[in-house]
């Protein structure tokens, strides 16, 4: 086992992706001993789903977010990036409000795979969707 | 039943999503008889995923192409948007090259539900990705 | 909204159906006002499966608990039984014991589905499967 | 890699799971090129759901059958029967009649892990169910 990342290793291979930084993504807390870890995704135009009600994500992005910090609850946990090998995510509720909430659990770290259940919230703490994924156990 | 959309009226409704605009989604073909559509979604820095190698989408721009494409299936059966319910994805390769294309196959449409399946290609036309999602099947 | 379902009812309906009889579940505890319901269902020969080692269900069975015990979460609210659109379940470890506890939370109740999660533990009280699956919120 | 399994192998395997001979899977056909693999699963009265129509299987089975021939699918290919990691379920329509056919496609196998496509039919050709599932690729 490699040595735990600290929050600060987390938020720079997160700022290391082009594609999380677009997003903003940004590491609220961790805990390097179950992996539990929470991200902020912030509302920026072109994360809105359009339509009547402004200020609305786009069910992408949510997915997105989803991913990541599924992938990097067990990334913590095995000191390194790990593949998402697949993701399911459940549509709850609308997702508004000026960002989400993703916060996950490791529910189980095998020697090849670990699964685990992210909540996504908005500001008012409502939970808009759940996903799980199942991610690769081996940094690589 | 509405009346059938048309191949520019599904890109003008993509085009009024900001997210699917970002994402610069191009509806390359669609049948309205049968809900089948494919969209091509170009590379651009802001979804790749960094790391060593260059030129490879990050899985959640593939996530939410699956997302879009396997909701317009149904959207173009029913005559307009739908909400999506779930989403699932399996990653079977690394997604890399200068573009995606994910082809949608409506599975089964019934009064409440759509089940679709859409499938991930590189421009080499190797499967990268599965994706299958459930979608209302009322237009709101 | 028709009148609640008690655990007798719930209970009833279990053993109308062939293939809930057969496994023999078991309603343990449920709470009408939530959907929280947890259903029993013991080893039999019939459900090994195999193996060098045994007294460890096999993967079926695990998924029809699944299956049944997050349905009658949804049935409890609505007052009747539901369909079931789709299903997943995540296997976490082998299940293997006497009997396994299957535990139903509603996440979501709206118009037309419901969301729900099923943790499934062995005597010990270990989770050995985790599911969710989203059902029609409509009696028929 | 280990010798290709026959489909008398595939049978004697099958039959060495008490649940698989309970539910009296049948390999009706396979490819171990491939691993294409095709099982009946004769309906029995303790397999059917109950309720106002006579006939019809219960969804448990329903999902048995995905993850079985989905399994096996894996199994052939890599010489030995492997664990099952997860499994989706969408159900199409109801699933009658006197017996129901599962086929799987193996859509990735990997090093550590295969991804397969399940389509349950029953005996009119109708598409009642569509499984996919995530197996391990090391027999074990």
């Amino acid at each position: 086992m490699t040595e735990a990342l600290s929050i600060n290793d987390v938020q720079s291979l997160l700022d290391s992706s082009p594609f999380n930084r677009f997003l903003g993504l940004h590491v609220e807390s961790m805990d390097a001993e179950t992996g539990r870890i929470a991200m902020r995704l912030p509302l920026r135009p072109e994360l809105e789903r359009g339509g009547p009600i402004a200020e609305q994500f786009h069910g992408g992005p949510v997915a997105a977010l989803i991913d990541t910090v599924g992938d990097f609850a067990v990334s913590i946990l095995v000191g390194g990036g790990v593949p998402t090998v697949n993701l399911r995510v459940d549509y709850l509720r609308p997702s508004g409000g000026a960002f989400l909430l993703g916060t996950a659990t490791v529910r189980r770290l095998g020697r090849t795979f670990g699964v685990v259940d992210v909540e996504v919230t908005d500001p008012e703490g409502r939970l808009t969707a759940v996903g799980r994924g199942c991610f690769g156990a081996r940094p690589g």
